[in-house]
């Protein structure tokens, strides 16, 4: 298998720097993984690491950090505000580049299946990779957390894919999935008018009849006098920025309101960067492999 | 030197298969050097080859090319249609990314320096490598060609940067260049009048008044019934793709005509379009790293 492969794992430690420091150590010593990022909460008491590199090398990397979170936390002493059922809590897989969702699949099943077998800790895929359409939801797999899932998890329809059919005593479960790059992306506005920003948010986000695959809200920037729309896109292939972007500019004339400007917190893939451009250029034969950089990379399989 | 960089050699050979395969070999030879394209013309009697790699590589790859073109070419025999003044004609080096043009003219001057000691080739700096203004200009310095050149180079103001005072007997001279990647670009528009493809062509050209950097014409394309403005863009980062379309589009509605499509022939930098991105989503603080790609080849210098 080769391309470009994301991971973003959450694991259930966000308080003793020492403990967080050997266990997102385990990525930085996987050759080929490269880690882009990591930071931790005290109030949720986990960590966020996220890192990207050949598949293999990042399912590696994701192996040996879930046994290295299973040696130093012990969930039964676990306690923050966010809900987690394990030590290593969720493991995703985005396909970045020169590499599918069906691949991303494949490398979950393969990660569960060894996390299960040799960790002997109880694995849910989710997402794109969960058995039913039912395990696709993340929260509704975590429903009862470390403590509930003790009982919950012999419940019929609630049994694990991998692994021992009952909680690891100090580890618990952990959701092993697959999932398309999230991209976080905020438009400010020309006002200072928080209702204005709330209804566009509540325009374009999907939950209230606007654009699928949108989530959106509506936040005053006090610091600059201005509101935005301050959004998460969960597949910008079925619904590219470009559409989010106009969308907002035709709802926000509506009121008068110009926008000021919008930002992409964080990474994104290249693609969904390179399709706005062919949209507003009518770039409409436009392939990667016309961009010079890709050539050097991503040609003849030579990278993984 | 760190980066990626593109060169696109001229040689003056464009018939004989057998020795154009063996100067082309030259590039496929060196590891770090990525041969992208090469093609050749009877007519012209000339062959373009396009490769990209690291400094190192692709300096290696444009002085071996060099030498077998000067081992298998006898410019005393050589007729063809374009202008020539040696076995390799012409040698730009391209920054593509993650490299200055200040680099690129350090290699142009590094390769004149050895084509000349090594290959007693003569060697003229041109472009952004150029000794003097005067010399930027390759169809000025190559004035009089192979045949005339045998006397002009030994005149006040015409002698060579590197190498020899005088053309070698069989290899002639070499231009040794740097100049920013070039971007051949076409819009379509809904119309079959010709006048208007090159009104619009003349309106956006830098010789009849338009914007810096684009040559244009106007153009028919029979086979759709429309016609096309078609350009090189030879500085994109003075005059984007985004302001040429955009300039395009008001030109063109002045005869009520709207654009049917553009299209980029061959290759592009990734930044052109990121560019393009950027104008059109307002994206004013967005950075090359936000790509994830690029976080995985171009952070900490790990890649040439």
């Amino acid at each position: 298998m080769e391309g470009i492969v994301q991971s973003v794992i959450n694991f259930s430690e966000g308080r003793d720097e020492k403990v967080i420091e050997k266990i997102v150590e385990q990525v930085r010593s996987i050759p080929g993984a490269k880690l882009l990022d990591y930071s931790y909460d005290y109030d949720h008491n986990r960590s966020v690491v996220t890192f990207i590199g050949s598949p293999e090398a990042v399912v590696e990397a994701a192996f040996n950090l879930t046994s290295k979170a299973a040696e130093l936390i012990d969930m039964e002493k676990h306690h923050g505000g966010h809900p987690r059922m394990g030590a290593t809590d969720v493991i995703p897989f985005v396909p970045i580049s020169g590499i599918t969702m069906d691949d991303c699949v494949e490398l979950a099943q393969r990660l569960g299946r060894r996390i299960g077998d040799e960790l002997e800790i109880p694995v849910f895929l989710y997402g794109e990779a969960a058995s039913s359409p039912g395990r696709k939801n993340l929260a509704a797999l975590r429903k009862g957390e470390f403590e509930g899932l003790k009982e919950a998890i012999k419940t019929p329809g609630r049994e694990p894919d991998h692994g021992p059919g009952e909680m690891h005593p100090s580890a618990g479960a952990t959701a092993v999935g697959a999932r398309k790059p999230l991209v976080a992306y905020n438009v400010n506005l020309h006002s200072d008018d928080l209702q204005v920003a709330r209804n566009i948010a509540n325009a374009v986000r999907e939950k209230k009849g606007g654009l699928k695959n949108v989530k959106a809200i509506g936040l005053k920037l006090e610091d600059r006098n201005q509101v935005q729309v301050s959004m998460n896109l969960v597949d910008c292939e079925s619904t590219p920025i470009y559409r989010v972007f106009d969308l907002i500019k035709a709802e926000a004339r509506r009121y008068g309101v110009s926008i000021a400007e919008s930002e992409i917190i964080g990474l994104s893939p290249q693609e969904y960067l390179i399709d706005a451009a062919c949209h507003y250029l009518q770039l409409n034969n436009f392939t990667n492999q016309q961009i010079i950089e890709n050539r050097v990379f991503f040609e003849d399989g030579e990278e993984g």
